[in-house]
């Protein structure tokens, strides 16, 4: 029985065009772009042409694009490899606590290392306040990492505003977009982002491949060290189809501004149907929220059993985020925007994408309330 | 025309089953394997059954396979990992000064962090003596890192006295086995090795996939922080599709044994051939020498321009390793075995793989003695 695949943030299909265009990398065009005979020359031509492609997506130079391996490398890079450039000028870093692990978690190294981190709260629909960003810049702050679209629920974050702050005060400022890139405009340059960190396989690339946008301003060191590919700043044999299956993807995402329209009618149709379940609530903002993000919690239900039992009833979604769905910790997004511990438990997210069907959506508007009314019969709540 | 690939330690294209094999996984079983439902399953079981593959290769367990995005990311967490997990017991390493960049400049970095590290020697044929290393190992060495094929050269260092000996010392042993795996038989067990970097674009699978085999028993950290995946050693979205072809290319692999035996007749073929041109040497050693490689050298000539040139006749081949294929500087590995900077960049590096031909080798030896004439004629030297 064919699944419905509703957990786009969690991962995508690739897209045919994107494989297509991928596989004369694969056995024909296979040269390392290092190398200099003919082969070689024809890989790294490739591996340009893409680059250039994504460069002007966010309106940046091709020479500010970082090929990585995926964006939790990015984030791992702009992060520890500003922070080890600019410890000259000070030691102090903002976030916020709702950020992505690949995020937190190389920040929480960091002060291991000497540096002190700041977590800014974010309000009950998950958003980070400007002025709080402001308010804790201290003479020591080299870093402000703030992410673009939370990838549990959905908020869109004020980058443009922050963007000003960071420049006004003269501190670097990176952005995790790998939920936002392809689905919301992003201009580096009208925006004052420093750097940005992306993914392929969430916009109908492959996996195994992200980027790093970083302003020629920046002051940066690698963190893999090797061949001194890419300007020096990430090391090893580029992959050159993943590369270009990455700027196909974002080929595809030029119409994102229709598709985010046509994704929205369909949450939204969604979103109105769940709440009217009793007992449930929506996570996150209604208006600065992206337009393929559903939240919900449910009152007396367990999420994981919800998931699995979803599952069987051909849904395919999560809990919380993909990336830590195994940790039996309440998601800290749900826990920072005011959850109990056991609502942040009783959490599904859907996520929409380009081939979700409003045949789907009505499944799931079906499906749902009578999979949590036979949970709720048998819950120990 | 046809190009005839001989640059096989660079890169290597796709075998069409390796393609075939992870088709499945771009856009229908294209799961998050961290995601609970049936489609997150599917695609955690075929990394799962991926890396049993991979182990085994190894007589490893399959939980002593680390997935990365490259030998050169597998290089960095090895050394950096473990020197960062074992500072209590002492801040020494020891490599060789023939190791590939992605090996040197992880330990330059790691001495500017406070490490203190012991560059062997090698000797005229580019082997590193067991005894060295012994000699080099103090009450402060945590770490043994030399590489199992030289890429340049083809010399295979003997990793199963090296590990002995570190075993017998109690010092971790790693090793760079990016040229050596699925070409040379390799039981980490019985050569004592704990750590060792693969590379799944040397042996016919995909770019942007890499491994590095773990023993259990070794202390470790990550170098890149996130989601926890990896067992908590490399965070960020698995490639699943490309530890697929990775396992179906170690598969491919296991013919090893005759595969290596045809290669070696046809490179001794062309060896025998280009040593009766006037002014030149055999690079590395004629016993000690992976099955694919030929490295000579020819007086009077400049590499670049008899790669360019070579290229014109249909001949990929290379001077030295891609990875440093642009810098200007004479190769290390070649002034490293006593080669004067003039005689080391006349030198080309030609690499056999599994679609070579006797034929290709034929219109090798047809061309290169006529073009290396030719610049000679025009040679300021």
């Amino acid at each position: 029985m064919e699944k419905i695949y509703l957990d786009y943030s969690a991962t995508t299909p690739m897209a045919k065009e994107v494989v297509k265009a991928m596989e004369p990398y694969f056995s024909e065009k296979y040269g390392n772009p290092s190398s200099l005979h003919a082969l070689g020359k024809e890989a790294k031509d490739a591996l340009e042409k893409a680059r250039s492609s994504l460069a002007k997506s966010l309106n940046a130079k091709s020479v500010e694009i970082i090929f990585t391996g995926c964006g939790t490398e990015s984030n791992n890079l702009a992060i520890k490899g500003v922070a080890f450039a600019n410890r000259d000028k000070g030691n102090h870093i903002i976030t916020s606590n709702i950020e992505h692990p690949a995020v937190l978690n190389p920040c929480r190294w960091l002060e291991k290392q000497g540096f002190k981190v700041t977590y800014l709260d974010v309000n009950k629909e998950g958003l980070v306040n400007p002025k709080d960003v402001e308010k804790a810049i201290t003479k020591d702050t080299i870093l402000v990492t703030i992410m673009h679209v939370n990838n549990e629920i959905g908020t869109i974050q004020p980058l443009a505003e922050i963007g000003k702050i960071c420049k006004k005060k003269k501190v670097y400022f990176h952005t995790d977009a790998v939920q936002g890139f392809g689905k919301l405009p992003i201009d580096v340059k009208k925006m004052n982002i420093d750097l940005l960190s992306a993914s392929a396989h969430k916009i109908l690339g492959p996996k195994g491949v992200g980027l790093l946008y970083v302003n020629h301003n920046v002051k940066i060191e690698p963190i893999q060290h090797g061949g001194g590919h890419e300007s020096g700043l990430r090391s090893g044999t580029e992959n050159v189809a993943g590369a270009v299956g990455f700027a196909k993807a974002i080929e595809i995402a030029k119409d994102m501004k229709k598709e985010m329209e046509r994704e929205k009618k369909l949450r939204d149709k969604l979103i109105n149907s769940l709440l009217k379940i009793e007992g449930s609530r929506l996570n996150g903002s209604r208006t600065e929220r992206l337009a393929n993000n559903v939240n919900v919690s449910f009152k007396g239900v367990e999420g994981e059993a919800l998931l699995i039992r979803l599952s069987q009833e051909r849904l395919q979604v999560s809990t919380g985020s993909a990336c830590s769905s195994k940790s039996l910790e309440p998601s800290h997004v749900l826990t920072a925007i005011g959850l109990t511990p056991v609502l942040a438990h009783g959490s599904l997210r859907i996520t929409l994408g380009r081939y979700t069907t409003e045949e789907h959506i009505n499944h799931a508007i079906n499906v749902i309330p009578k999979v949590i009314n036979s949970l709720r019969k048998i819950s120990p709540f």
